[in-house]
Protein backbone atom coordinates (compact mmCIF):
# COMPACT_ATOMS: atom_id res chain seq x y z
CA UNK A 1 0.00 0.00 0.00
CA UNK A 2 1.18 3.23 -0.80
CA UNK A 3 2.07 5.96 2.20
CA UNK A 4 1.16 8.69 0.17
CA UNK A 5 1.31 12.01 1.19
CA UNK A 6 0.75 11.49 4.91
CA UNK A 7 4.24 10.09 5.81
CA UNK A 8 5.82 12.65 3.24
CA UNK A 9 4.29 15.88 4.60
CA UNK A 10 6.57 15.87 7.74
CA UNK A 11 3.60 15.07 10.33
CA UNK A 12 6.42 11.60 11.53
CA UNK A 13 5.90 13.40 15.18
CA UNK A 14 2.21 13.48 15.29
CA UNK A 15 1.50 9.86 15.64
CA UNK A 16 -2.64 10.24 16.19
CA UNK A 17 -2.61 11.70 12.51
CA UNK A 18 -4.80 9.43 10.42
CA UNK A 19 -3.31 8.28 7.19
CA UNK A 20 -6.82 9.16 5.71
CA UNK A 21 -6.30 12.62 6.96
CA UNK A 22 -3.57 13.00 3.92
CA UNK A 23 -1.08 14.74 6.12
CA UNK A 24 -3.79 17.35 7.72
CA UNK A 25 -5.22 17.59 10.99
CA UNK A 26 -8.20 19.84 9.70
CA UNK A 27 -9.45 17.03 7.40
CA UNK A 28 -12.08 14.80 8.80
CA UNK A 29 -11.39 10.98 9.07
CA UNK A 30 -13.74 7.95 9.04
CA UNK A 31 -15.34 7.51 12.45
CA UNK A 32 -14.38 4.70 14.61
CA UNK A 33 -17.66 4.26 16.87
CA UNK A 34 -20.97 4.55 15.95
CA UNK A 35 -23.24 7.68 16.76
CA UNK A 36 -26.85 7.85 17.79
CA UNK A 37 -29.26 4.89 17.38
CA UNK A 38 -26.39 3.07 15.72
CA UNK A 39 -24.64 3.31 18.77
CA UNK A 40 -27.29 2.53 21.43
CA UNK A 41 -27.91 -0.88 19.13
CA UNK A 42 -24.08 -1.33 19.48
CA UNK A 43 -24.20 -1.30 22.81
CA UNK A 44 -26.99 -3.46 23.32
CA UNK A 45 -25.31 -5.84 21.82
CA UNK A 46 -22.03 -5.83 23.17
CA UNK A 47 -22.12 -8.76 25.24
CA UNK A 48 -20.27 -11.85 24.17
CA UNK A 49 -22.13 -14.08 21.49
CA UNK A 50 -21.65 -17.21 19.45
CA UNK A 51 -22.69 -14.80 16.68
CA UNK A 52 -20.38 -11.85 16.21
CA UNK A 53 -20.73 -9.46 13.43
CA UNK A 54 -17.37 -7.76 12.75
CA UNK A 55 -17.71 -4.04 11.47
CA UNK A 56 -17.15 -0.80 10.68
CA UNK A 57 -19.57 2.04 11.71
CA UNK A 58 -19.63 3.83 8.64
CA UNK A 59 -19.14 0.89 6.49
CA UNK A 60 -22.04 0.56 4.15
CA UNK A 61 -21.22 -3.61 3.34
CA UNK A 62 -21.30 -3.94 7.09
CA UNK A 63 -24.96 -1.89 7.67
CA UNK A 64 -26.45 -4.65 5.10
CA UNK A 65 -25.61 -7.02 7.35
CA UNK A 66 -26.13 -5.40 10.12
CA UNK A 67 -29.71 -4.65 9.07
CA UNK A 68 -30.52 -8.05 7.88
CA UNK A 69 -29.55 -9.39 12.00
CA UNK A 70 -32.04 -6.45 13.42
CA UNK A 71 -34.46 -7.77 10.97
CA UNK A 72 -34.45 -10.94 11.68
CA UNK A 73 -34.89 -10.49 15.66
CA UNK A 74 -31.41 -12.73 16.02
CA UNK A 75 -28.99 -12.53 19.27
CA UNK A 76 -25.50 -11.64 18.02
CA UNK A 77 -22.54 -9.55 19.47
CA UNK A 78 -21.37 -6.15 17.29
CA UNK A 79 -17.83 -6.10 17.44
CA UNK A 80 -16.27 -2.54 16.31
CA UNK A 81 -13.28 -2.97 13.99
CA UNK A 82 -10.65 -0.25 13.12
CA UNK A 83 -9.69 -1.06 9.72
CA UNK A 84 -6.13 -0.47 10.46
CA UNK A 85 -5.85 -2.31 13.70
CA UNK A 86 -8.03 -5.70 12.92
CA UNK A 87 -8.63 -7.83 15.84
CA UNK A 88 -7.17 -11.64 15.28
CA UNK A 89 -10.68 -13.44 15.25
CA UNK A 90 -11.38 -11.36 12.79
CA UNK A 91 -8.28 -12.40 10.89
CA UNK A 92 -8.71 -16.06 11.52
CA UNK A 93 -11.34 -15.39 9.07
CA UNK A 94 -9.55 -13.79 6.31
CA UNK A 95 -5.77 -12.60 6.42
CA UNK A 96 -7.33 -9.46 4.84
CA UNK A 97 -9.64 -8.59 7.67
CA UNK A 98 -12.07 -7.75 5.25
CA UNK A 99 -15.58 -6.36 6.84
CA UNK A 100 -18.37 -7.29 7.34
CA UNK A 101 -17.26 -10.48 8.75
CA UNK A 102 -19.32 -13.31 10.62
CA UNK A 103 -18.01 -15.46 13.37
CA UNK A 104 -20.51 -18.22 14.27
CA UNK A 105 -18.81 -20.32 16.75
CA UNK A 106 -15.44 -21.62 15.40
CA UNK A 107 -16.32 -20.56 11.81
CA UNK A 108 -16.44 -17.37 9.98
CA UNK A 109 -17.22 -16.12 6.83
CA UNK A 110 -17.23 -12.44 4.67
CA UNK A 111 -18.57 -10.75 1.96
CA UNK A 112 -22.08 -8.88 2.47
CA UNK A 113 -24.35 -10.54 -0.19
CA UNK A 114 -22.58 -14.14 0.78
CA UNK A 115 -23.35 -13.27 4.64
CA UNK A 116 -26.69 -12.37 4.25
CA UNK A 117 -27.44 -15.73 2.32
CA UNK A 118 -26.36 -17.62 5.45
CA UNK A 119 -28.12 -15.53 8.18
CA UNK A 120 -31.31 -16.56 5.28
CA UNK A 121 -30.24 -20.59 5.30
CA UNK A 122 -29.81 -20.39 8.99
CA UNK A 123 -33.92 -20.61 9.06
CA UNK A 124 -34.25 -18.16 12.21
CA UNK A 125 -36.43 -15.17 12.79
CA UNK A 126 -38.29 -13.37 9.80
CA UNK A 127 -37.04 -14.33 6.46
CA UNK A 128 -35.60 -11.49 3.73
CA UNK A 129 -35.86 -13.47 1.31
CA UNK A 130 -39.05 -15.17 -0.54
CA UNK A 131 -40.64 -18.81 -0.57
CA UNK A 132 -41.34 -18.64 -4.46
CA UNK A 133 -37.95 -19.99 -6.52
CA UNK A 134 -39.14 -17.44 -8.79
CA UNK A 135 -39.41 -14.49 -6.33
CA UNK A 136 -36.02 -15.46 -5.15
CA UNK A 137 -34.67 -15.82 -8.46
CA UNK A 138 -35.71 -11.91 -9.25
CA UNK A 139 -34.61 -10.55 -5.74
CA UNK A 140 -30.79 -12.02 -6.77
CA UNK A 141 -31.30 -10.59 -9.90
CA UNK A 142 -31.57 -7.32 -8.60
CA UNK A 143 -29.46 -7.51 -5.90
CA UNK A 144 -26.86 -8.10 -8.19
CA UNK A 145 -27.94 -4.78 -10.26
CA UNK A 146 -27.25 -2.94 -7.14
CA UNK A 147 -23.74 -4.84 -6.66
CA UNK A 148 -22.68 -4.39 -10.57
CA UNK A 149 -24.48 -1.46 -11.55
CA UNK A 150 -25.37 0.92 -8.80
CA UNK A 151 -22.61 0.65 -5.76
CA UNK A 152 -19.46 1.08 -8.27
CA UNK A 153 -21.22 4.37 -10.00
CA UNK A 154 -22.23 5.70 -6.23
CA UNK A 155 -18.29 5.68 -5.79
CA UNK A 156 -17.41 6.78 -8.92
CA UNK A 157 -19.58 9.43 -8.32
CA UNK A 158 -18.57 10.60 -4.80
CA UNK A 159 -14.73 10.47 -6.13
CA UNK A 160 -15.31 12.46 -9.16
CA UNK A 161 -13.34 15.83 -9.11
CA UNK A 162 -14.47 17.80 -11.71
CA UNK A 163 -18.10 19.04 -12.68
CA UNK A 164 -18.27 17.14 -16.18
CA UNK A 165 -17.54 13.58 -14.58
CA UNK A 166 -19.97 14.24 -11.93
CA UNK A 167 -22.46 15.42 -14.50
CA UNK A 168 -21.81 12.31 -16.05
CA UNK A 169 -22.03 9.76 -12.80
CA UNK A 170 -25.49 11.78 -11.59
CA UNK A 171 -27.11 10.59 -15.04
CA UNK A 172 -25.76 7.06 -14.85
CA UNK A 173 -26.61 6.63 -11.48
CA UNK A 174 -29.66 8.37 -12.20
CA UNK A 175 -30.39 5.15 -14.74
CA UNK A 176 -29.46 2.75 -13.27
CA UNK A 177 -31.60 3.10 -9.87
CA UNK A 178 -34.84 4.03 -12.88
CA UNK A 179 -33.88 0.25 -13.76
CA UNK A 180 -34.27 -1.10 -10.64
CA UNK A 181 -37.17 1.14 -9.00
CA UNK A 182 -38.82 -0.35 -12.93
CA UNK A 183 -38.19 -3.99 -11.94
CA UNK A 184 -40.12 -2.91 -7.80
CA UNK A 185 -43.70 -3.59 -7.09
CA UNK A 186 -46.03 -0.76 -8.54
CA UNK A 187 -47.15 -0.30 -5.78
CA UNK A 188 -44.66 -0.64 -3.28
CA UNK A 189 -43.83 0.94 -0.76
CA UNK A 190 -40.65 -1.89 -0.51
CA UNK A 191 -38.97 -3.83 -3.83
CA UNK A 192 -41.69 -6.77 -3.67
CA UNK A 193 -45.36 -6.76 -2.58
CA UNK A 194 -46.35 -6.33 0.95
CA UNK A 195 -45.97 -4.06 3.17
CA UNK A 196 -42.06 -5.53 4.74
CA UNK A 197 -38.75 -4.80 3.82
CA UNK A 198 -37.17 -8.07 1.70
CA UNK A 199 -33.46 -9.18 0.62
CA UNK A 200 -33.55 -6.16 -2.29
CA UNK A 201 -34.28 -3.49 0.25
CA UNK A 202 -31.36 -4.62 2.39
CA UNK A 203 -28.84 -4.39 -0.26
CA UNK A 204 -30.16 -1.12 -1.32
CA UNK A 205 -30.60 0.64 2.20
CA UNK A 206 -27.59 1.96 3.01
CA UNK A 207 -26.64 3.22 -0.03
CA UNK A 208 -30.59 4.70 0.00
CA UNK A 209 -29.05 6.49 3.34
CA UNK A 210 -26.09 7.48 1.96
CA UNK A 211 -27.40 9.07 -1.19
CA UNK A 212 -29.36 11.29 1.32
CA UNK A 213 -26.73 11.93 3.71
CA UNK A 214 -23.56 11.95 1.57
CA UNK A 215 -24.17 12.04 -1.91
CA UNK A 216 -26.35 15.22 -1.63
CA UNK A 217 -24.70 17.18 0.60
CA UNK A 218 -21.43 16.57 -1.22
CA UNK A 219 -22.27 16.51 -4.68
CA UNK A 220 -25.97 17.65 -4.92
CA UNK A 221 -27.70 14.57 -5.50
CA UNK A 222 -31.03 15.91 -5.39
CA UNK A 223 -34.10 14.50 -3.25
CA UNK A 224 -36.23 11.89 -4.89
CA UNK A 225 -39.02 13.79 -6.76
CA UNK A 226 -42.25 14.01 -4.77
CA UNK A 227 -44.70 11.85 -5.08
CA UNK A 228 -42.31 9.04 -6.92
CA UNK A 229 -41.92 5.53 -6.73
CA UNK A 230 -38.61 5.78 -5.62
CA UNK A 231 -39.31 8.52 -3.11
CA UNK A 232 -42.26 6.48 -1.85
CA UNK A 233 -39.37 3.45 -1.53
CA UNK A 234 -36.92 5.76 -0.08
CA UNK A 235 -38.64 7.11 2.26
CA UNK A 236 -40.24 3.05 3.88
CA UNK A 237 -36.49 2.03 3.98
CA UNK A 238 -35.42 5.42 5.48
CA UNK A 239 -38.47 4.63 8.20
CA UNK A 240 -37.89 0.57 8.64
CA UNK A 241 -37.12 0.31 12.05
CA UNK A 242 -33.75 -2.26 11.41
CA UNK A 243 -32.12 0.79 9.20
CA UNK A 244 -32.99 3.39 11.80
CA UNK A 245 -31.36 1.27 14.49
CA UNK A 246 -28.24 0.91 12.63
CA UNK A 247 -28.10 4.18 11.44
CA UNK A 248 -25.73 6.82 12.58
CA UNK A 249 -26.19 10.60 13.36
CA UNK A 250 -25.68 12.84 9.91
CA UNK A 251 -21.79 14.04 11.32
CA UNK A 252 -20.89 10.48 11.11
CA UNK A 253 -21.34 9.49 7.26
CA UNK A 254 -20.48 13.42 6.43
CA UNK A 255 -17.15 13.20 8.22
CA UNK A 256 -16.40 9.42 7.03
CA UNK A 257 -16.79 10.68 3.53
CA UNK A 258 -15.24 13.72 3.52
CA UNK A 259 -12.08 11.10 2.40
CA UNK A 260 -13.98 9.74 -0.50
CA UNK A 261 -15.86 13.56 -1.64
CA UNK A 262 -12.19 14.26 -1.79
CA UNK A 263 -10.59 11.36 -3.33
CA UNK A 264 -7.61 11.25 -1.34
CA UNK A 265 -4.76 8.72 -1.05
CA UNK A 266 -4.91 6.32 1.29
CA UNK A 267 -8.80 6.08 1.51
CA UNK A 268 -9.28 2.72 1.16
CA UNK A 269 -9.56 -0.35 -1.44
CA UNK A 270 -13.02 0.76 -2.96
CA UNK A 271 -11.53 3.75 -3.77
CA UNK A 272 -8.05 2.38 -5.27
CA UNK A 273 -10.02 -0.34 -7.09
CA UNK A 274 -12.78 2.69 -8.70
CA UNK A 275 -9.72 4.40 -9.69
CA UNK A 276 -7.50 2.04 -11.53
CA UNK A 277 -10.60 0.63 -12.98
CA UNK A 278 -10.63 -2.88 -12.20
CA UNK A 279 -13.68 -4.46 -10.26
CA UNK A 280 -14.36 -4.04 -6.30
CA UNK A 281 -12.18 -5.44 -4.03
CA UNK B 1 -23.08 -0.14 -30.41
CA UNK B 2 -20.46 0.80 -32.60
CA UNK B 3 -20.02 -0.34 -36.14
CA UNK B 4 -16.34 -0.41 -36.42
CA UNK B 5 -14.40 -1.60 -38.89
CA UNK B 6 -16.46 -3.79 -40.56
CA UNK B 7 -19.24 -0.72 -42.15
CA UNK B 8 -15.71 0.95 -43.23
CA UNK B 9 -14.09 -1.48 -44.92
CA UNK B 10 -15.79 -0.89 -48.71
CA UNK B 11 -17.89 -5.04 -47.70
CA UNK B 12 -21.47 -3.66 -47.14
CA UNK B 13 -22.02 -5.93 -50.59
CA UNK B 14 -20.98 -9.16 -49.01
CA UNK B 15 -23.90 -9.45 -46.51
CA UNK B 16 -22.76 -12.94 -45.34
CA UNK B 17 -19.33 -11.14 -43.23
CA UNK B 18 -19.63 -11.20 -39.55
CA UNK B 19 -19.04 -8.12 -37.77
CA UNK B 20 -16.94 -9.97 -35.57
CA UNK B 21 -14.59 -10.74 -38.58
CA UNK B 22 -13.37 -7.28 -38.66
CA UNK B 23 -14.20 -6.89 -41.99
CA UNK B 24 -11.82 -9.84 -43.42
CA UNK B 25 -13.61 -12.75 -44.67
CA UNK B 26 -10.33 -14.84 -43.28
CA UNK B 27 -11.32 -14.45 -39.45
CA UNK B 28 -13.15 -16.35 -37.78
CA UNK B 29 -16.37 -15.92 -35.76
CA UNK B 30 -18.60 -17.43 -33.27
CA UNK B 31 -19.98 -21.19 -34.02
CA UNK B 32 -23.84 -20.81 -34.33
CA UNK B 33 -24.28 -24.16 -33.53
CA UNK B 34 -22.62 -26.94 -31.17
CA UNK B 35 -20.35 -29.52 -32.47
CA UNK B 36 -19.37 -32.90 -30.84
CA UNK B 37 -21.13 -34.42 -27.74
CA UNK B 38 -22.49 -30.81 -26.67
CA UNK B 39 -24.23 -30.90 -30.16
CA UNK B 40 -26.12 -34.56 -29.66
CA UNK B 41 -27.26 -33.26 -26.21
CA UNK B 42 -28.87 -29.90 -27.68
CA UNK B 43 -30.19 -32.30 -30.44
CA UNK B 44 -31.76 -34.48 -27.88
CA UNK B 45 -33.34 -31.25 -25.82
CA UNK B 46 -34.53 -29.90 -28.89
CA UNK B 47 -38.36 -30.82 -28.15
CA UNK B 48 -40.36 -28.11 -26.53
CA UNK B 49 -40.43 -27.78 -22.79
CA UNK B 50 -41.75 -25.79 -20.53
CA UNK B 51 -38.16 -25.03 -19.14
CA UNK B 52 -36.29 -23.44 -21.48
CA UNK B 53 -32.87 -22.53 -21.84
CA UNK B 54 -31.78 -19.90 -24.33
CA UNK B 55 -27.95 -20.09 -25.14
CA UNK B 56 -25.08 -19.95 -27.13
CA UNK B 57 -22.89 -22.86 -27.67
CA UNK B 58 -19.60 -20.97 -27.37
CA UNK B 59 -20.68 -18.96 -23.91
CA UNK B 60 -19.31 -19.92 -20.78
CA UNK B 61 -22.26 -18.33 -18.74
CA UNK B 62 -24.56 -20.46 -20.68
CA UNK B 63 -21.99 -23.70 -20.06
CA UNK B 64 -22.84 -23.25 -16.48
CA UNK B 65 -26.34 -23.55 -16.56
CA UNK B 66 -26.23 -26.41 -19.25
CA UNK B 67 -24.24 -28.17 -16.64
CA UNK B 68 -26.36 -27.73 -13.94
CA UNK B 69 -29.71 -29.00 -16.17
CA UNK B 70 -27.36 -31.99 -17.17
CA UNK B 71 -26.13 -32.45 -13.45
CA UNK B 72 -30.00 -32.22 -12.42
CA UNK B 73 -31.29 -34.36 -14.98
CA UNK B 74 -34.06 -31.87 -15.23
CA UNK B 75 -36.40 -31.99 -18.45
CA UNK B 76 -35.38 -29.16 -20.73
CA UNK B 77 -35.22 -27.16 -24.05
CA UNK B 78 -32.23 -26.24 -25.07
CA UNK B 79 -32.29 -23.46 -27.88
CA UNK B 80 -29.90 -21.84 -29.49
CA UNK B 81 -29.80 -18.08 -29.41
CA UNK B 82 -27.62 -16.07 -32.26
CA UNK B 83 -26.39 -13.17 -30.28
CA UNK B 84 -27.19 -10.67 -32.85
CA UNK B 85 -30.54 -12.10 -33.99
CA UNK B 86 -32.37 -12.79 -31.03
CA UNK B 87 -35.75 -14.53 -30.26
CA UNK B 88 -39.12 -12.64 -28.87
CA UNK B 89 -39.53 -14.85 -26.60
CA UNK B 90 -35.97 -13.96 -25.11
CA UNK B 91 -36.31 -10.53 -25.47
CA UNK B 92 -39.36 -10.88 -23.67
CA UNK B 93 -37.21 -11.73 -20.55
CA UNK B 94 -34.74 -8.79 -20.80
CA UNK B 95 -35.07 -5.79 -23.71
CA UNK B 96 -30.97 -6.92 -24.28
CA UNK B 97 -31.68 -10.68 -24.72
CA UNK B 98 -29.00 -11.55 -22.98
CA UNK B 99 -27.82 -15.59 -22.26
CA UNK B 100 -28.26 -17.47 -20.40
CA UNK B 101 -31.73 -16.88 -19.63
CA UNK B 102 -34.11 -19.16 -18.52
CA UNK B 103 -37.90 -19.37 -19.15
CA UNK B 104 -40.10 -21.36 -17.23
CA UNK B 105 -43.87 -21.22 -18.15
CA UNK B 106 -44.54 -17.52 -19.07
CA UNK B 107 -41.79 -16.29 -16.61
CA UNK B 108 -38.15 -15.97 -17.22
CA UNK B 109 -35.18 -14.73 -15.81
CA UNK B 110 -31.12 -14.31 -16.83
CA UNK B 111 -27.84 -14.15 -15.34
CA UNK B 112 -25.79 -17.41 -15.04
CA UNK B 113 -25.06 -17.49 -11.06
CA UNK B 114 -28.82 -16.20 -10.20
CA UNK B 115 -30.01 -19.35 -12.62
CA UNK B 116 -27.94 -21.87 -11.08
CA UNK B 117 -29.69 -20.68 -7.54
CA UNK B 118 -33.26 -20.58 -9.29
CA UNK B 119 -32.82 -24.36 -10.78
CA UNK B 120 -31.32 -25.23 -7.00
CA UNK B 121 -34.51 -23.97 -5.29
CA UNK B 122 -36.56 -25.58 -7.53
CA UNK B 123 -35.90 -29.04 -5.34
CA UNK B 124 -35.42 -31.25 -8.01
CA UNK B 125 -32.56 -33.61 -9.12
CA UNK B 126 -29.50 -33.69 -7.61
CA UNK B 127 -28.50 -30.80 -5.69
CA UNK B 128 -25.08 -28.65 -6.40
CA UNK B 129 -25.53 -26.64 -3.16
CA UNK B 130 -25.03 -28.51 0.35
CA UNK B 131 -27.01 -28.48 2.71
CA UNK B 132 -25.07 -27.05 5.57
CA UNK B 133 -25.34 -23.37 6.19
CA UNK B 134 -21.66 -22.53 6.57
CA UNK B 135 -20.92 -24.88 3.26
CA UNK B 136 -23.22 -23.01 1.01
CA UNK B 137 -21.53 -19.76 2.16
CA UNK B 138 -18.44 -21.38 2.05
CA UNK B 139 -19.91 -22.25 -1.78
CA UNK B 140 -21.11 -18.82 -2.63
CA UNK B 141 -18.41 -17.02 -1.68
CA UNK B 142 -15.89 -18.79 -3.65
CA UNK B 143 -18.33 -18.27 -6.29
CA UNK B 144 -17.93 -14.62 -6.03
CA UNK B 145 -14.31 -15.24 -5.60
CA UNK B 146 -14.46 -16.77 -9.51
CA UNK B 147 -16.61 -13.93 -11.09
CA UNK B 148 -14.76 -10.91 -9.21
CA UNK B 149 -11.53 -12.51 -9.47
CA UNK B 150 -10.65 -14.88 -11.90
CA UNK B 151 -13.23 -14.56 -15.14
CA UNK B 152 -12.34 -10.52 -15.48
CA UNK B 153 -8.68 -11.55 -15.51
CA UNK B 154 -9.26 -14.38 -17.95
CA UNK B 155 -10.53 -11.77 -20.55
CA UNK B 156 -7.82 -9.44 -19.97
CA UNK B 157 -4.95 -12.00 -20.37
CA UNK B 158 -7.10 -13.28 -23.76
CA UNK B 159 -7.24 -9.93 -25.22
CA UNK B 160 -3.77 -8.47 -23.64
CA UNK B 161 -1.83 -8.30 -27.15
CA UNK B 162 1.78 -7.22 -26.07
CA UNK B 163 4.05 -9.99 -24.00
CA UNK B 164 4.43 -7.45 -21.01
CA UNK B 165 0.54 -7.02 -20.32
CA UNK B 166 0.25 -11.09 -21.03
CA UNK B 167 3.11 -12.27 -18.21
CA UNK B 168 1.17 -9.62 -15.84
CA UNK B 169 -2.33 -11.28 -16.34
CA UNK B 170 -0.80 -14.60 -16.57
CA UNK B 171 0.47 -14.25 -13.21
CA UNK B 172 -2.20 -12.55 -11.63
CA UNK B 173 -4.96 -15.48 -12.57
CA UNK B 174 -2.05 -18.15 -11.37
CA UNK B 175 -2.50 -16.31 -8.01
CA UNK B 176 -6.61 -15.77 -8.01
CA UNK B 177 -6.64 -19.60 -9.03
CA UNK B 178 -4.03 -20.64 -6.36
CA UNK B 179 -6.12 -18.94 -3.74
CA UNK B 180 -9.44 -20.44 -5.09
CA UNK B 181 -7.47 -23.87 -5.32
CA UNK B 182 -6.71 -22.89 -1.50
CA UNK B 183 -10.22 -23.09 -0.10
CA UNK B 184 -11.16 -26.38 -1.96
CA UNK B 185 -11.05 -29.65 0.12
CA UNK B 186 -7.38 -30.73 0.85
CA UNK B 187 -8.03 -34.62 -1.05
CA UNK B 188 -10.53 -33.84 -3.76
CA UNK B 189 -10.71 -34.32 -6.38
CA UNK B 190 -13.94 -31.27 -6.60
CA UNK B 191 -14.15 -28.44 -4.44
CA UNK B 192 -15.99 -30.05 -1.48
CA UNK B 193 -15.13 -33.29 -0.02
CA UNK B 194 -17.09 -36.25 -1.53
CA UNK B 195 -16.58 -37.81 -5.60
CA UNK B 196 -19.37 -35.13 -6.92
CA UNK B 197 -19.66 -31.77 -8.31
CA UNK B 198 -21.13 -28.88 -6.47
CA UNK B 199 -21.94 -25.03 -6.84
CA UNK B 200 -17.94 -24.22 -7.44
CA UNK B 201 -17.51 -26.78 -9.97
CA UNK B 202 -19.75 -25.80 -11.73
CA UNK B 203 -19.16 -21.72 -11.80
CA UNK B 204 -15.75 -22.28 -12.66
CA UNK B 205 -15.92 -25.48 -15.14
CA UNK B 206 -16.43 -23.16 -18.46
CA UNK B 207 -13.12 -21.27 -17.61
CA UNK B 208 -11.49 -24.64 -16.90
CA UNK B 209 -12.63 -26.15 -20.73
CA UNK B 210 -11.23 -22.56 -21.83
CA UNK B 211 -8.02 -22.13 -20.37
CA UNK B 212 -7.22 -25.51 -22.06
CA UNK B 213 -8.92 -24.56 -25.32
CA UNK B 214 -8.34 -20.88 -25.52
CA UNK B 215 -5.69 -19.84 -23.10
CA UNK B 216 -3.11 -22.25 -24.00
CA UNK B 217 -3.14 -22.38 -27.75
CA UNK B 218 -3.81 -18.59 -28.30
CA UNK B 219 -1.37 -17.03 -24.67
CA UNK B 220 0.34 -20.10 -24.17
CA UNK B 221 -1.53 -20.85 -20.62
CA UNK B 222 0.59 -23.72 -19.07
CA UNK B 223 -1.00 -27.04 -18.64
CA UNK B 224 -1.93 -28.06 -14.71
CA UNK B 225 1.54 -28.96 -12.59
CA UNK B 226 1.46 -32.93 -13.02
CA UNK B 227 0.34 -34.26 -9.03
CA UNK B 228 -0.63 -30.99 -8.23
CA UNK B 229 -4.28 -30.16 -6.18
CA UNK B 230 -5.45 -27.97 -9.16
CA UNK B 231 -4.56 -30.84 -12.02
CA UNK B 232 -6.53 -33.19 -9.95
CA UNK B 233 -9.23 -30.75 -10.06
CA UNK B 234 -8.90 -29.72 -13.42
CA UNK B 235 -9.28 -33.35 -14.89
CA UNK B 236 -11.77 -34.38 -12.40
CA UNK B 237 -14.01 -31.47 -13.98
CA UNK B 238 -13.04 -32.41 -17.70
CA UNK B 239 -14.06 -35.86 -16.97
CA UNK B 240 -17.18 -35.09 -15.18
CA UNK B 241 -20.31 -36.53 -17.75
CA UNK B 242 -22.42 -33.11 -17.69
CA UNK B 243 -19.53 -31.20 -18.21
CA UNK B 244 -18.50 -33.85 -20.78
CA UNK B 245 -22.29 -33.58 -22.75
CA UNK B 246 -22.11 -29.89 -22.63
CA UNK B 247 -18.82 -29.27 -24.47
CA UNK B 248 -17.96 -29.12 -28.30
CA UNK B 249 -14.99 -30.17 -30.00
CA UNK B 250 -11.89 -28.10 -29.71
CA UNK B 251 -12.51 -26.25 -33.33
CA UNK B 252 -15.60 -24.18 -32.13
CA UNK B 253 -14.05 -22.82 -28.80
CA UNK B 254 -10.53 -21.60 -31.22
CA UNK B 255 -12.59 -19.96 -33.54
CA UNK B 256 -15.06 -18.65 -31.04
CA UNK B 257 -12.16 -17.02 -29.08
CA UNK B 258 -10.01 -15.79 -31.59
CA UNK B 259 -11.73 -12.53 -32.22
CA UNK B 260 -10.86 -11.99 -28.06
CA UNK B 261 -7.53 -12.90 -29.10
CA UNK B 262 -6.78 -10.58 -31.75
CA UNK B 263 -9.08 -8.11 -29.17
CA UNK B 264 -10.87 -7.22 -32.18
CA UNK B 265 -14.14 -4.67 -32.32
CA UNK B 266 -17.42 -5.40 -32.02
CA UNK B 267 -16.63 -8.54 -30.02
CA UNK B 268 -19.37 -8.48 -27.25
CA UNK B 269 -19.89 -6.62 -24.38
CA UNK B 270 -17.84 -8.54 -22.33
CA UNK B 271 -14.82 -7.26 -23.93
CA UNK B 272 -16.13 -3.29 -24.51
CA UNK B 273 -16.14 -3.29 -20.39
CA UNK B 274 -12.85 -5.00 -19.80
CA UNK B 275 -11.30 -2.46 -22.25
CA UNK B 276 -13.08 0.23 -20.68
CA UNK B 277 -12.25 -0.93 -16.76
CA UNK B 278 -15.82 -1.06 -16.07
CA UNK B 279 -17.05 -4.39 -14.49
CA UNK B 280 -18.57 -6.89 -16.78
CA UNK B 281 -22.18 -6.41 -18.72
Amino acid sequence: MSTDRASTNGHASKPELDPNQGGDTNKKTYHKQATGLARETAEAHAAENDLKLYGSCFCPFVHRVWISLEHKGLAYEYIEVDVYRKPKLLLDINPRGLVPALRHGEWGCYESTVLMEYLEDLNEGRPLLPRDPKMRAHSRLWSDHINRHIIPIFYRYLQAQDAEDQAKFAKELTEQIAKLVSAADKKGPFFLSGDHMSFVDVQMAPWVIRLGKVLTPYKGWPEPEPGSRWEKWVRAIESAEPVKKTTSTDQLYLDSYERYAENRPNTSQVREAINSGTGLP
